[in-house]
């Protein structure tokens, strides 16, 4: 059966995935990034994961070729450059060393490109032209598609949304030093740090005032909201106001029929979801209201990443 | 000799030129828009001036088409929709019922994506796939090309780039009491309430101590400047400021090759370029310093709006 490998390099995990037409994986599998420091090492360690897993496959398998998302990648160069999360630093030319060990057609973009052309082939955004996935998890990245095209950008880096600074250079800064933009406000570690601001702000009893920002977790906050906590509830609604805010905004830029909405944050549910709709719908330009979609992502029970990572080969092949 | 027939619909003026293949009016005039406050009367005039200006032509002429541009123009249902500049109010069917009057390919598209389609086609932008056009009058416009296709938007309303807030909401107002977004700061009326704001905060000596806001001119600002007066100095740099703030923030999202800025504030020339390049550097993320272009447009001696409205069939001829 015809497969694409679709890889999804993370911080933390490298998933690797045989993914069919559909968008499902037949056998997926992962290994710890952070254990391959030495780049050969970590693409051998690829190479034979993939060996393995057509191995395990129950059909004979053909692999028509290998999609790769990757945080801070060129889709143009088939680098990573840079990227905060990784240990291998400066521009590292992925995938033509990959290319070395597998011949086969090979596309690299960042993640969040990769997961908006997997909505588009496998997921709720099929039949759409004008979308933008925002993919809300330890950051905050987009995906944009116009006129039926994910956008590339000059060399590659189109959007990187979570970047976008909506306080005039005022606000939250990164652990380096520099402005934060959106992502310092609108993802997990965003969620919070809003936490200890709303402590800071108003005086309410709260759990979280028995807890130190270390052992803050998302899922502890979303119960938290579920039970009245009053913390909680102002930071979910200061996050939505926030996201909402800035959807507005991408709104004024490529116009998208919808957003999809992907990414550890998004399991909070309503919390999350409510006060961004209302505060997108509060922010948008007269022409656009009532026109803007505000969506979960279809690609939940799909492992996302790898079936995005798939897409961008597949993409060639439907 | 082949042309296309460019229109361009303002609030004070509407032109309309013949357009020959390189972007050059081989004539070209203009009549006062609000003197036809009635829509047919208007189609009208268009028709009876476009009749009359293929008289005045030393050639015989053969019309390939009609572009136009307008304010809020949706480009995929041909019509302008609630422009706070024009008189007709609502959505005006303007593509479908001129139409009814000329027998010829017509296309309309908002002013700024107009003129991005121009700069690409006869312009300084020609042979890129990846850049912005940011018009700088009365208000602020953009036209965005993403690979090597003009962004139109889900319902024909990308690109309005004025109305993207970088202050969270807690910025100036619109004459009509909604938030003003970037064009209440980067544009010539944005300009002139900047003298405002600077003569508020700074107590230094200026001659615009003594004009009041209704008589302040681009002009005059620009001159001041050149002859030192502090108040025009800090006005220009707040205005690149933001401006390079935004041109950061935007780059982001589609990461254009290049910015090309057009429209009655650019004729400032330093003055509005040195600040908006300093600060759109400052602000760009690692990852794209030093690889965007800050550019004039390429249009200043072509009646920029014309050309670009005529672009919108020339573009189907090239």
């Amino acid at each position: 059966m015809d497969i694409v490998v679709g890889i999804d390099i993370g911080g933390t995990k490298t998933k690797i995935g045989l993914v069919t037409q559909d968008g499902n994986s037949v056998t997926q599998t992962y290994f710890r990034t952070k254990e391959y420091p030495d780049l050969d090492d970590f693409l051998n360690k690829i190479t034979t994961t993939i060996e393995e897993l057509k191995q395990h496959a129950s059909q004979k398998i053909n692999v028509l070729g290998v999609g790769i998302g990757a945080p801070n990648a060129s889709s143009r160069r088939g680098t990573i450059e840079n990227a905060p999360n990784l240990l291998w630093k400066g521009s590292v030319p992925l995938v033509q060393k990959l290319k070395e060990r597998i011949k086969s057609p090979m596309k690299m973009m960042n993640d969040a490109s990769a997961a908006a052309l997997g909505e588009m082939l496998f997921g709720n955004a099929k039949g759409m032209k004008d979308f933008i996935v925002v993919t809300l998890g330890t950051g905050f990245g987009g995906g944009i598609v116009a006129n039926g095209q994910l956008i590339d950008g000059f060399d590659g880096f189109a959007g990187e949304l979570g970047h976008i600074d909506l306080t005039l250079g005022d606000g939250r800064l990164t652990g380096l030093g520099v402005r934060g933009g959106l992502e310092a406000y609108v993802s997990a570690t965003g969620l919070k740090r809003t936490i200890l601001y709303m402590l800071c702000k108003y005086m309410d009893e709260s759990r979280f005032r028995n807890i130190a920002y270390t052992d803050l977790h998302g899922e502890d906050i979303t119960k938290a909201a579920e039970e009245g906590d009053p913390i909680a509830i102002k930071a979910f609604e200061y996050t939505g106001k926030i996201l909402g805010f800035a959807l507005a905004n991408f709104t004024a830029f490529t116009q998208p029929e919808a957003f999809f909405l992907m990414g550890g944050l998004t399991s909070s549910g309503k919390w999350i979801f409510e006060p961004t709709q209302k505060y997108m719908e509060e922010n948008l330009l007269e022409v656009y209201k009532g026109k803007v979609k505000l969506l979960p992502s279809g690609m939940v029970g799909k492992s996302a990443a790898i079936s995005g990572a798939a897409a961008l080969i597949w993409s060639d092949h439907t």
